[in-house]
């Protein structure tokens, strides 16, 4: 098994080389005219020391609780700017007492068991790519301990159907060995987040996570099929049903639960075949209201193109997809059935109606996805996380934010957050940041903004930098009318003006006693989405 | 306002001619070979004796709370099979002590209040069109009365948001009322559930309502972009979002809660532009399992037709659309954005692959879906729930239920499901029942199968006949792995070896003690999809 950065993005063998290091530093030299950049040196794992476990290990599950340094370290944190931030300055005061690597459900309902009959907390953790502190296992001092709870042998596809094209599979398996399972029967889930590598089935279902499809099918809420997930006080396992009307939907509950509720060990998901046809294009606007416009009436069309990503000026610039004078909308088709070229030719004709200039021919190949501005934009979406590591080391605060707007507030919410961002963190700062926008998806009643800004600090400086500007960035969010969140999940860094502000109080009751019900003594990832039981456990977002 | 029929479907103006009611008596008479048919007479209002109101209408309360005694009556039952026998029958033992006519949501508050202190089951009731006990107002020995909450005067569309094609919307709206008001915008919610008519928007949404679209949107839930719902403890407003990450969905937990948690009193709703193109076609199969497949490899091309109705040969017979000796798909595409050649002849070629015949030229008219085997259907669908009303007269039991199952065991189950239900009638009522089939909906991984049957009773023994019939039907439905409703909701009726098989029992937990939380006492709606609170009410399908 490959294994991960405690203090970064990825495999401990996907690292930056010093050209594109160096290179990363010198732009945050130009960008913030800085003569000298510092930088913190890697950390090594044996520099870090870890509290002794309070928790020992049971005979009984001896073969699944590990107090390894390294994992205790990987454990300790997920991904988010401030998770990094902490790892790179070698801060791990909360590590978890153990890691539980459980090898099938039976060994998830025995852990749970244990930790529920001695107080341990249990942060269960699937390929930990948190960026909202979701995994984090800080959990106060109610608890005689806590648990990372590591779902990465529960691996397996253990079925498909491939006439209702589904299969049954673990939680635990990440992005590509899932692909690869599918493959062999010519299936595909195609849910591919920007964490596919390094992420998990099971995180994907816990925290609705948005995938590649930026119309129809943008949540993974949508390929649930039916759930299984244990809890504290046993097994919920659904019905597989293409659709049902029977009551609310039990799988809803789970799919967002964020562990707060119980482990998922193995879900029923819904499925493709793998396109054959696609046909992709890409058009450039000089106006931003128009480009909107444009995107909105092809998401209003009928047409669902699987990629529909309005990246504006700068942010087509930041990823090389531009000069930073036009707004850049891309789109895509895919199709396992038909070609493609009346749908594209529809939207092309649309985007131009309202605006837009495209060149002909467009793309219309099998890898037009792979090639192009469609091309160069993917690439560097892909690498963008580990560029981050390279800024984090100098102090630099690379992070974003993404939310959901309706459309008749789409273009005044947008240039409002811009500008307020970038207020804020001028204040907090007090340098200018950069701040771009990206819509990720699109539907017909609006469009999901992904904002993405660079704010100057300094190693001993970034986590209350910060922090200050996440809980500003919160607060304006959930202020102006949007979501605290789109797709990254709320965890614990979405919650202080944030969540916590916008969940209905009604709900916040009926998701407090559900979890209640199955979860009586609040071992379940506490202080992710909601307080409970043992009370609130003082982030430290919040101190 | 039209009144309703307090014994039949629909307004009181909305009678069968005399030639319709012979025909449908000398179709029993022929179907069963009887010589002579009973037929119980209209009942009216005035012959029934209710039972005096146990309540008393408060003075703050005297505008919105009626002792009306046709009211009464029209708000004892639904008009599920039994309700219609019972009311026919002038059987109204538990009638609501008084019916509430609100006038906006401050007065739902008033009265959740008013109940909540005095211990009175709140009975929510949109167009009473439930075929599944879901409004009945018996209610048990827990509580000092009953009343039905009718919520027709909040009828109002209240806003609309042209850009995001949405609006916020009243639950007590009507369909055709809902129509007219947003053509006015050029908008249009298309849910047409064949209750449209005589049902409400509030209705739909607590019942996770089936509509117009055989594909992709299919329930209206797809369309629910926030609600507001009143509960005892509070008002629970969810933000409008066009997609969200942030937690469980809160508004997936109002719908299909069928008034056990509180009263839907509004909604932002997702609507569509009016259709302006159309493509429509029949395709004929000699073989069910043919049909059944292309019907299938249709649902997973990603073309999303409007209308992908499978009818089995004899539901074709039975609705004039055909001669018995053919099963039919009917499909049809709209837009407002496109022509649709494209997609039927793509949808065509499948099914034509797939074994299935048509006749060129297939209509492309804006019209097509009201003219030839589509229309001819359609009419039949609308007609359907009138023609009951004289079975009921005779005694003859005409039933629906309707469920879901993945492709993989899509064919296997409807046959078996046809002939178990076949031979459980036949034995219950000892004549040989004509049971049909149709698919309302498809899905990639799944069918809806809508079964219909005709099963010989009599005026005196209907009622126990169909209450034997509905109890194996629930159990079939459930022991072979489909949900026990796909888009009728779940009532009272279906829970027996129906729902209370189907619920994960760690969701009836959750679910349970999310109501307890907005409903301590217990008041709304209690005996539908869970018993909580004052506990079992011994509903009469169990005795």
């Amino acid at each position: 098994m490959q294994k991960r950065k405690f203090w970064g993005w990825g495999y401990q063998d996907q690292v930056l080389s010093n050209e594109e290091d160096a290179a990363i530093e010198s732009r945050i030299a130009a960008h913030f005219s800085l003569d000298e950049v510092p930088s913190l040196p890697i950390p090594l794992a044996e520099d870090i020391n870890l509290p002794t476990p309070r928790v020992k290990i049971p005979q009984t599950l001896e073969k699944v609780l590990s107090k390894n340094h390294l994992e205790r370290l990987n454990h300790t944190y997920g991904k988010s700017f401030p998770d990094l931030a902490r790892a790179m300055l070698k801060q791990f005061p909360h590590p978890p007492d153990l890691v539980a690597f459980p090898n099938d459900q039976e060994d998830v309902v025995n852990l749970l068991d244990w930790a529920d009959q001695n107080n341990i907390a249990v942060i269960p953790y699937g390929g930990g790519s948190s960026v909202c502190g979701g995994v984090e296992t800080y959990v106060g001092d109610d608890y005689s301990g806590v648990i990372s709870l590591d779902l990465r042998n529960l691996d397996q596809v253990l079925e498909i159907d491939k006439e209702s094209r589904a299969a049954r599979i673990q939680a635990g398996i990440f992005g590509p060995a899932l692909e690869d399972e599918l493959r062999k029967s010519d299936l595909t889930l195609r849910h591919f987040p920007q964490s596919f590598e390094h992420s998990t089935l099971g995180g994907w279902i816990a925290t609705r996570s948005g995938g590649h499809f930026a119309t129809l099918y943008t949540h993974i809420d949508d390929f649930v099929e039916s759930t299984t997930m244990v809890t504290p006080t046993g097994v919920i396992e659904s019905r597989r049903l293409p659709g049902s009307g029977a009551g609310p939907s039990p799988d809803r509950m789970v799919i967002g639960s964020e562990g707060i509720l119980g482990v998922i060990t193995e879900a029923w998901m819904r499925l493709q075949n793998r396109p054959i046809f696609r046909s992709s294009g890409s058009v450039e606007f000089d106006d931003y209201q128009k480009a909107l416009n444009a995107t909105r009436l092809i998401s209003q069309s009928g047409l669902y193109p699987a990629n529909c990503r309005l990246l504006d000026a700068n942010e087509a610039l930041f990823n090389g997809a531009g000069d930073g004078s036009k707004h850049l909308l891309i789109l895509s088709f895919e199709s396992a059935d038909h070609e493609l070229g009346t749908w594209l030719d529809r939207a092309l004709e649309i985007a131009s109606s309202a605006g837009g200039s495209y060149e002909k021919p467009q793309e219309k190949e099998p890898e037009a996805h792979r090639t192009g501005a469609s091309g160069t934009w993917r690439n560097s979406f892909i690498r963008a996380p580990f560029n981050r590591d390279a800024a984090v080391r100098r102090g630099i605060i690379w992070d974003t934010f993404e939310t959901s707007i309706t459309w008749d507030h789409g273009f005044e919410f947008i240039e409002s957050l811009k500008e307020k961002t970038r207020k804020a963190i001028h204040e907090i700062s007090g340098r200018e940041p950069n701040v771009t926008c990206r819509l990720t998806h699109t539907y017909p009643d609006g469009c999901a903004p992904y904002f993405s800004y660079t704010a100057y600090a300094t190693p001993s400086t970034m986590l209350d930098v910060w922090k200050q500007i996440k809980t500003a960035t919160n607060e304006m969010v959930v202020a102006e009318g949007g979501t605290i969140t789109h797709h990254h999940a709320v965890g614990r860094d979405h919650r202080v003006k944030g969540y916590d502000v916008q969940i209905p109080s009604g709900f916040k009751d009926m998701l407090t006693a559900a979890k209640s019900s199955v979860d009586p003594r609040s071992i379940m990832n506490p202080g992710v989405l909601i307080d409970s039981g043992k009370g609130k456990i003082g982030h430290w977002m919040e101190n």
